[in-house]
């Protein structure tokens, strides 16, 4: 999955330099092996209370890492000596809910009444479920895990709104137990599954065909099992269509400095 | 404990109505078993943001299970049919950070940019623990928990600042591992402890004597263990000193309509 040779080994800031000197190319996926990686939307204060209350209201798809102060781009917690402006590979700038630009850096666009969220990441929880020998069919068939669209509401908050986006993961019976509890110590990157079984139960028609990532083989005997998806608090900015949002791009998360197991209950 | 005779039979909206009516009288510990309570904080909106970036970086101290929308008075996902100007026993009204009045409820005192902020209990895993059979002090003596002020700082938010107020129960260390394992389930109630064994290493002095509540006997053998506590947001309150704001009378909570177990991980 990784796009830069020997990433795994890297240490956070090493991947986030290679990010701020734009020689880093593609999603952070298998960087900095054991440390927790980041969802990022920026939104301007104004908006930013009301997507904080949509991000407490439905905390299984948007467990909140850390939220900056208003203006500034330092992630005082999970990166006290990283730049969100210039950190990730790259950006999707937001106008009305429309994207627009999709840039490697946003130094020229920051403003300081931006607040910045940065919203856990089944990254942490597939490297403790790989450690525990479950498989991840998505891993293992070197794509993009398949996510879809439901009918499950999420609780509003303002102009906040939408229903769950979920990720896919087929396992047998008895590892599904197993990731349960695996990803049930994880509360903070999405924690226990919402759902496994029947997808048309939560509105999803064609497993086959994801609304977002790529579609994996389910083996006979084998369950859909779904997991809350970060991609849900796109859906609900799409929604708010705030005339400005910044968004990391698919896959190009925030590495933090946060250890992957620090974050288990 | 409980004041109030066969309380813990009576169902969430049944004491939330003998709140209204002014016909429940002090602590709602031990009332409607198998409920989660909750600790009230009202402010402002313009204060009310701050507050909330605060309980979210300051998650063990200040678990949040609930904020309302600014100017509604009803908590739509802990308690649709309750009011939260009336249903709790008592209030407490502070001016600038001074406790000015203990109104029994505050219909009067209501604005249309209050924010209600329902913080988790720790009502909720002594539950629990008792359901283990882990001994749980206080309630054995029939006293209030004791709770001490710490030097571990609180991540700060806005003016709201200050150091982590912790509770104490005195267990021997089989039953306080078994107290780790089974609180650790509950991280909307606080969850896992913060610290056992020597209390000068988080800042307490003196053990006999809480800062709140009251002492408990510790019996040979016994180990204090310090749970973060739902009086640090008071301590934050009083730093930040807002205009206006609004809690319960200590011991007398809001009774939700969530049961415990629900809560558990």
């Amino acid at each position: 999955m990784p796009e830069n040779r020997n990433s795994g080994s890297l240490r956070p800031d090493e991947v986030r330099k290679l990010c701020r000197r734009n020689q880093w190319q593609g999603t952070t996926s298998g960087a900095a092996d054991g440390f927790a990686q980041a969802n990022l939307v920026i939104l301007p204060r104004d908006r930013a209370n009301d997507f904080l209350l949509f991000c407490q209201r439905n905390p299984k798809p948007c467990p909140l890492l850390e939220v900056t102060d208003p203006g500034s781009p330092i992630p005082r917690l999970s990166g006290p000596n990283a730049d969100l402006r210039t950190d990730l590979p790259g950006y999707r700038v937001w106008r009305n809910g429309e994207l627009i630009n999709e840039p490697d850096d946003i130094r020229s666009l920051w403003r300081d009444d931006f607040v910045s969220f940065l919203i856990g990441c089944s990254f942490t929880f597939e490297t403790a479920l790989r450690a525990a020998e479950v498989p991840v069919r998505h891993i293992e068939q070197g794509r993009n895990v398949p996510m879809y669209r439901t009918n499950i509401p999420c609780a509003s908050a303002g102009d906040f709104r939408g229903d769950m986006v979920v990720s896919m993961r087929p396992l047998l019976p008895a590892d599904a137990i197993r990731a349960i509890q695996i990803t049930g110590r994880f509360p903070r990157v999405h924690g226990a599954p919402v759902h496994f079984g029947s997808p048309e139960a939560i509105g999803i028609s064609e497993i086959a065909r994801p609304d977002f990532g790529e579609a994996v083989t389910i083996h006979s005997g084998e369950i859909p099992v779904f997991w809350a998806c970060g991609v849900t608090p796109q859906v609900a900015l799409a929604n708010a269509a705030p005339e400005i949002a910044i968004t990391h791009r698919p896959g190009q998360m925030f590495v933090t400095d946060i250890r992957d197991e620090t974050l288990a209950i």
